[in-house]
């Protein structure tokens, strides 16, 4: 391999920090400091003298960077340098920015999944009946449970993760539909015009919301939109908190208009004490945990170095945003 | 349709059963009393003079019917007529005898879907951890978390429920194998012999038992084969209570060599006050509701009177048993 300087400020398991260690060398590693579990990052001068960036730099150190040729993001998401500043410094330095949606998508399509047959089969009902000891609640449980064949599932948000949750539910017999920005069709999911969207929510049993946090997203599903579903659907968010009103949700779910919402991400994580949401318990809130798995930092550390292997023999880079 | 006379005792709902008494006619039409929710069938001398019978008679009024032609019993497993007097009874009448699996198979493997992604997400968990207000539990959830991916699945007892399973969780891209009674392939499950259960049990991280209930079954699931299993894997029971020794499962699951349980099905059902199980955090009791839906009573009329068409025009019967 070159002799390329890594910059990484990951937070790893001790495993993967030795794959990492271990496969690229430490005498050009330089590991920032991790002060915390999910840190915000903080600035290292020292990111800005390597050639590549692996983790979550400060956006700064991208931009003040003195040689950057690579920067690869340890997240799927890219709030942080999804901005006019950081994509110049990578252009005007002809580098490259990847980040790690490959080992992320999979486990975020299962967890929705998970959160679609939970409802369905009124599991997470059932089961805190049975820890209080209810006996009697099978019949009622199986008046509310449902197969996923012929509901109508829309995602709202179809990227990666949206495809593959389309794939993995398809063959439950759901109809899919799709918000997509380019209009095109694959044979997965129905796509869905933005001027469509109020009679695709109105036809929707479950929406999934997937969007990435942009300016065109904040706030994307708010009382109007709410109030164009079907009176009776599930709302599951698993893309950012943000995109979100998180009011408004509440409002939903306590008129019941929104029978329930499953969510993965909230506006902020976690949601403070004495937030309205907390009171509704048919709000079911996953700590954003929906792309974790138990070795995903060995997995990011693999998808790194195959990118590495890639950068360094000129080959067509996974996962690449700019 | 003919004038043959149709003898019922299903606990329908009453949009079912108008459907059933519009579709049938209410003058060749015998409806059994229904005593209370998920009875144990009386006997009724009235059934003995049907030419049909659906729904769950005694058996006493098979054995007893004085020309019996056909019997379509209102339920998937067929314990209470898996027995050498009514079989004789249906066959010395040259009769025919079906069941509804038709209408539960899908529900049931939908349930097993999400009592294993449940599972892989940790949703129980991370749900309980939300009412208890305790955010803490982030990077905890993620670690413990898993994908489908490359997990092992066995399922023991390969029939409808078995193969709809294998369908549903292959795309996910679990290796699934099946115990069955013949050794034949499908491109689903690759097919384990009897002699090899002991290395499938060692391989496997979810085991699912879908057995009947017949004389080879009872316990099937013992201390033996529960110690087979490898350290940490999770069991799932959906077909017959009795399949199960619950005094070992509770061992193994006290001692942590199975991490989770999760049944649909007990003996007795309810599980008692006081019963072993009961104290177990890890184990998870839905109640006998993995076939149940919402329409469940309507499709079951659908299915009969689907079959009651075949019946009477020489057609090849829906789920043949006899």
């Amino acid at each position: 391999m070159s002799d390329s300087v890594i910059w990484a400020n990951n937070l790893l398991s001790r495993a993967a920090e030795e794959r990492l260690v271990r496969a690229v060398g430490a005498k050009r590693l330089i590991l920032g400091e991790v002060v915390s579990d999910w840190p915000e990052p903080e600035v290292d001068h020292r990111a800005r003298d390597a050639d590549i960036i692996f983790g979550q730099p400060h956006p700064t150190d991208i931009i003040e960077s003195r040689g950057i040729k690579w920067a690869h993001i340890s997240t799927s998401g890219i709030d942080r340098y999804d901005n006019e500043g950081v994509r110049a410094a990578i252009r005007h330095r002809d580098a490259i920015m990847t980040n790690s949606s490959d080992v992320y998508y999979d486990a975020v399509a299962q967890h929705v999944v998970a959160f679609i047959l939970a409802d369905c089969r009124q599991l997470l009902f059932a089961i805190e009946m049975q820890r209080a000891g209810r006996d009697a609640a099978q019949m009622e449980i199986r008046r509310r449970s449902r197969m996923i064949n012929e509901l109508n599932v829309l995602i709202v948000g179809y990227g990666r993760i949206g495809r593959r949750l389309a794939e993995l539910i398809k063959p439950f017999g759901a109809n899919v539909m799709s918000l997509r920005r380019a209009a095109t069709e694959d044979d997965l999911a129905r796509a869905i015009a933005q001027a469509d969207l109020p009679s695709a929510l109105a036809a929707a049993d479950h929406v999934v919301n997937i969007l990435p946090d942009n300016p065109s997203t904040a706030n994307f599903f708010d009382s109007d939109r709410f109030r164009q579903m079907k009176r009776g659907a599930r709302y599951y968010s698993v893309g950012r908190g943000i995109t979100t009103d998180h009011g408004a949700l509440a409002d939903v779910l306590n008129s019941g208009w929104v029978s329930a919402a499953y969510l993965d991400v909230t506006d902020p994580e976690p949601l403070p004490t004495g937030h309205p949401l907390r009171a509704v318990s048919s709000c079911f809130v996953t700590p954003h945990c929906a792309s974790g798995h138990h070795n995903e930092d060995l997995r990011l550390v693999e998808h790194f170095l195959e990118n590495l292997r890639r950068f360094e023999s000129g080959a067509t880079m996974l996962n690449r945003i700019i």
